[in-house]
């Protein structure tokens, strides 16, 4: 049970619903990876993908909203798909841990990590057309999908390269993870019968959301607890990844990273330290915070603009949160 | 150009438009991704799924047949949906060559790869989008997308059983391999206005060839060039995947082979030469290829009661030509 949202109890329940959904469709008779697939769902993580969708489907007219049944599995599809890439992301980046728990690529070997991960896209594909093939939303989440994955892929192309524009960052961020929230919030405001203008406003705030939420995910890494503290910086530094802190800091003081960052992959753990210093040294951290604190404002002033209710409320508060922690 | 259609002027100008659709499809922003994409398109192969399905095609009412430029796009479909197959299984063989090129893992690294074939899905989906989301068979396609991923892993939770059954590696391959042959028969047959009646006789006709074609792969390892001959047998028995020939001799004598496939993963090269050479001694690749004539018969009588015509008269030629080697 995800422990994130017993404070709430309606949408706890819902959420609930939604795993079950989930475990339901994990049903296969290969029962290693049934067993796999099921306990990445209990791990949990706090489902914002489809906790988003079942909030914004509160702005809309009940009697133009599809069934409760719909909903709740247009939000599975959400949290399917983005499990999918989490376990494609392991398998490419060789992680041991995800949610806590050990990876399906670590625990069975990367084959079955890659199949279980297309597994998961045939599951995103069944839910699609159980409930909205009569919808334009086919279309959009096909493309929304193109869209992820091609900014996974934007992001490999600039590895390390310490010329890249701030405007790429935030782009191939823009596809890898504000188009989930994006489209998580829009649907949303669709399935729940709202009308053109909320389903627009919806997409903007889930869009700024998820830019919000992956620029303070990469603020984490320069600053949780030093004991883990380089784990995240180490592998990113050498993988070539560099997160906005780092880009921000690195276009006003390129000399002084230049010979750390020329070691590309050879990058050792102390001259890691050394740039995650220099980071912080040249304000790139506060400074990454002040854009993500611009994308949550802006969601914040949209969300204002929404009708008022018991939903609008939570997603105030939940996008509050963004700003002071990480949620 | 495929060479291997150039025999045949109609089938060979329908393949190209093919090719040009996925290639089409394959323009991307990433240059160095397109360029990945598009070479696999044109190192070809013999584009036997969209082959089968333009063969397919022409038993229908011409009155009740989609458009051509509609079949055009579902047997490209049918081709991106397999290199999207075959780019994983590349990933998870760490394989170097694919049809005679260098794979896209091993030139681009398989973070690249797992995300390539991912985004092979997502313009199988929009294929399928543009043409056949008034259809049932969106959701087929998403079953046999299924089974196919499940046969794949039916086969690896098989890996390194010795006493496996003839039947479950018939389920997995019916699933890996001949599911796919199955549905584009079916759909060539479909998307052509041809009757329920001949609908199913190509599903099974389909299913026949594709079964016939994976055992006469597994059998061809045995068979192959001496100078090449070791290398797949190795790979198969070093990661566990035993196929028809080495089942078939191990039902008869599973105490000579033991000793050798308890090693495993650490088997060396010699002893896999006399697992090849037990295999043979034990008549497995001669009753492998019974099997295999088996299906192959089973295709040619069902291909017989189809109505006559050119395509009918090219899907017995190369039916046959299973029989006598490779195609």
């Amino acid at each position: 049970m995800p422990s994130f949202w017993s404070k709430y109890s309606n949408m706890e329940s819902k959420i609930n619903a939604v795993q079950d959904i989930i475990k339901n469709e994990f049903t296969i008779r290969n029962t290693d990876i049934q067993e796999a697939m099921q306990s990445l769902t209990s791990s949990g993580g706090k489902q914002l993908r489809p906790a988003f969708f079942l909030l914004f489907s509160q702005f809309g007219d009940k009697n133009k909203a599809k069934p409760e049944e719909t909903q709740l599995k247009i939000a599975a599809s959400l949290e399917v798909l983005h499990m999918a890439t989490l376990i494609h992301d392991d398998v490419i980046d060789d992680s041991p841990l995800r949610r806590g728990q050990v990876t399906i690529q670590s625990q069975y070997g990367k084959d079955i990590a890659v199949y279980t991960g297309d597994l998961l896209f045939t599951i995103f594909f069944k839910l699609m057309l159980e409930t909205m093939s009569d919808t334009p939303y086919m279309a959009i989440n096909a493309k929304i999908m193109r869209n992820i994955l091609l900014g996974e892929l934007d992001q490999m192309s600039l590895r390390f390269n310490q010329t890249q524009h701030i405007r790429q960052y935030l782009h191939a961020i823009s596809g890898k993870t504000a188009a989930l929230f994006k489209l998580a919030s829009q649907e949303g405001a669709y399935f729940g019968g709202a009308s053109t203008e909320i389903i627009h406003r919806s997409a903007r705030i889930g869009h700024s959301i998820g830019m919000a939420f992956q620029i303070l995910d990469d603020i984490l890494d320069y600053t949780a607890d030093p004991k883990t503290f380089n784990k995240p910086i180490l592998e990113d530094l050498a993988t070539g990844v560099y997160s906005l802190p780092l880009l921000l800091a690195l276009q006003k003081n390129p000399d002084s990273f230049k010979p750390l960052l020329d070691k590309e992959r050879n990058i050792s753990e102390s001259e890691c330290r050394q740039v995650a210093q220099l980071v912080i040294d040249n304000q790139g951290v506060s400074e990454a915070r002040e854009i993500a604190k611009c994308y949550t404002q802006k969601a914040i002033n949209d969300i204002k603009k929404l009708p008022n209710n018991p939903s609008k409320k939570l997603l105030l508060k939940l996008t509050n949160e963004l700003l002071k922690r990480h949620i």
